[in-house]
């Protein structure tokens, strides 16, 4: 996937130079690279080569470089240098990924690089928003015109601050009362006349949302409305900070990524397969242990029945079988809702249709398993009434699952928590039980016809 | 999530202009909305009131409303309106979303409107590339400049070109020969001197892809290197197309959906909950069906074991929660790797590494809940070898788990296969298999100690 192996060869001679105590020559070598390639690099060079290089890099050349790097490898780069060198770099980073870096920092180390920052202000009021709102995503470094200021004045304007900053594509202009009253794209800028003033050339058809919007309502938002920027405003109007598309690529993979974690039972987003031991279990065991109590009380409904395996052991081989594909229907059902809640399909009116329909599908699904299961097992063991009982008990869980499948996740959105919380412990759970309680249930009806026909 | 709620108002209004033959005022309610909310409100009126307020809408509308309508809506409004009209349609709409139409259409319609149309070129061009290639998802609406313009003549070719189109962020530097060889931000327009050559603030350092290349690569190299526009390239280097960062998000939304649905054995990715019910089953029933031969599977090797049950018949009551903790931590080690596969944070090197790391993790996430099983239940039912065998079954299981959670999806990348195709259905295959194996064959060789403290 990554491209990795193209860049074997320069992080070779990267390692070669630092090895040989060639620091500029590492440093122009790595410079040489595009800033997300030199982000690949630096996490496949060794702990001490990462030291002695980010000693030799720039500021502005580290900044870029954090701004790339994963939270965690930042983190610890971050740890490398010294407190005046991180300041430096802190000062030059975009400011929202500045905030990002001193809310995982240490409080320590982050209270001790805010007073040697020369422009700690903006970052300081970033981190006063939630990780995942949009006031935790958006970033300050934006420009705001004046509703008087003309076409070319705006262009000049642009002129100057470039080459320190990237110029941005999109303009905002605040009334009298700095209150935010239209946009103005770059392309607007260049086909309108010299004269023009903004307030002709803006758009005033302002999309915007507050500091404390959910993240994921700000992706929605900008993925609705096809906005390459969002404005932040505060209840007075006031433009606080923007939202840029590269933050919802960011957002929609996070979110792909709970949701997934969330559906397999993983309660720890940023769980990587080789994270530490520690983190593995805090975030896998939790959901384990769930499905232990769920378990053990699936074998006590089992152990109800218990003198049935003693008369007809053969039960023992199939009880699975029931409780095992209303458990992977169920599952179907949790993705399906799961994902059209996610992308913003559902709406209320819809739930009954789509319950029906459910109900419709997991009759047949379980009709057509049930037969080829109930004739298989039937033939395979001589028993009728085994097939009968078996494809009788698959139909009723498919049944279970679709019930289940289909409103757990949407109870859990009615109530405020995430759908993919049903994940597949708790709906297994239901369908493993009443799996195993239908299936043994109807052996018992059925005890003296299956006994009939046992040698 | 979606803000229809918002929209009802205005879709009562249009609904009551349109029954009382109003088109005209419905038609301006309509226009008075923003393009994307127009889509929603287009997919709450009911069918009829849909055909009528399509023949009253401009064309320049209609295509608008075409590009933001689901593929499924644009079909049915699609086939709702003349072919003529279609056609017109056609011609406004984006390339890449007019293509995508006309494949969608009939066979017949789409000769029909391509015979119609009047730029069937470009789009026809777009209909050879296979759906999910960057030729499937790009356009051919871009720009391109020769190297000698100057930033001046390039900002008046721009205010040519609109109002007629949008004029685009980044144009296109072709030389003599029509190679690409250079990429110009409207920025960079924008901040360059009037007489400026194209050929002097060009980016020379061009990022590109072929037609073929697969849209999930092209959505990473579009991220990772945070461009809002990546060129697509034939082999001698001639501009095709270009693929924007909106199509990303749609590439980045439609592949999490497709490793949702692999994981949770959905093998249809456009199926939702209310899809009809033929789709239904044919999304969902052969992994279902796949399952059933597991499940039958794993029954024969519990049938191995057939006699157990007569002597101990509590071996029934126990013999799932082995084979279902395993299942659940094999999936959680199935997402973990297929989501680090995803976002290319998984290298061949680290292969062992994450294997060591996983067998430990469930040696411990065994040992812990073996041990919580094997002293409740050995409490529970008096019989302390049953709680030993659960136990030590629960660390085996574990460990099974771990392997085939880990190296399952890892073989399906290596083989070309996606690594979400392993999905629960085939992970909880082994899973079973081998934790009934593991806890019977255990149940046998302890089964006199076992038998001392049945009553």
């Amino acid at each position: 996937m990554t491209e990795i192996a193209k860049l074997t060869p320069i992080i070779k001679l990267i390692h070669k130079a630092l090895e040989t105590d060639q620091y500029g020559q590492a440093a122009a070598l790595f410079l040489r690279l595009r800033p997300a390639d030199r982000a690949d690099v630096f996490e496949y060079l060794n702990e001490d080569d990462r030291g002695s290089l980010l000693n030799h890099l720039d500021i502005a050349t580290t900044a870029d470089l954090f701004d790339e790097l994963d939270d965690q490898q930042t983190v610890e780069a971050a740890e490398s240098i010294s407190v005046e060198r991180l300041a430096d770099v802190l000062d030059e980073m975009e400011p929202d990924e500045a905030a990002d870096l001193l809310g995982d920092l240490s409080p320590e180390r982050a209270e001790q690089a805010i007073t040697e920052m020369e422009e700690a202000k903006d970052v300081l009021h970033l981190l006063d928003y939630p990780d995942e709102t949009a006031g935790g995503r958006m970033t300050t470094a934006f420009v705001s015109l004046n509703t008087l200021t003309t076409a070319d004045q705006a262009i000049q304007h642009l002129r100057q601050l470039s080459p320190d900053n990237d110029v941005p594509y999109y303009l905002f202009v605040l009334d009298i009362d700095e209150k935010m009253v239209g946009v103005v794209g770059l392309r607007d800028l260049v086909i309108a006349k010299p004269h023009t003033p903004i307030h002709e050339i803006m758009d005033t058809d302002i999309i915007s949302i507050t500091p404390l919007t959910d993240q994921e309502q700000a992706a929605r938002t900008m993925t609705h409305y096809d906005l390459s920027v969002l404005p932040v405003l505060d209840e007075n109007s006031h433009l606080v900070g923007i939202i840029t598309h590269d933050d919802i690529l960011d957002v929609i993979e996070a979110e792909a990524t709970e949701d997934i974690y969330r559906l397999a039972s993983v309660a720890d987003n940023d769980l990587q397969p080789d994270s530490g031991t520690i983190e593995q279990l805090r975030g896998r065991l939790p959901w384990l242990l769930l499905n232990t109590l769920t378990a053990l009380f699936a074998s006590w409904i089992i152990s109800i029945f218990g003198d049935l395996f003693v008369k007809v052991a053969i039960l023992a081989f199939f009880q699975s079988v029931v409780a095992g594909q209303g458990g992977s229907a169920a599952s179907q059902n949790v993705a399906m809702i799961v994902r059209a809640i996610a992308l913003g399909k559902i709406e209320n009116k819809r739930i009954i249709p789509i319950l029906i329909k459910q109900l419709w599908v997991g009759l047949l699904q379980g009709s057509i398993i049930g037969i080829i299961i109930g004739l298989g097992v039937g033939l395979w063991q001589q028993n009728p009434y085994l097939g009968l009982i078996l494809g009788l008990a698959l139909i009723g869980n498919m049944l279970v699952a679709a019930i289940v499948g289909t409103l757990m996740p949407l109870l859990f959105q009615a109530i405020g928590q995430d759908p993919a919380m049903t994940s597949s412990v708790l709906v297994t759970a239901a369908t493993d039980s009443l799996g195993f309680l239908i299936f043994l249930s109807l052996a018992r009806v059925f005890l003296p016809l299956i006994l009939q026909y046992l040698a």
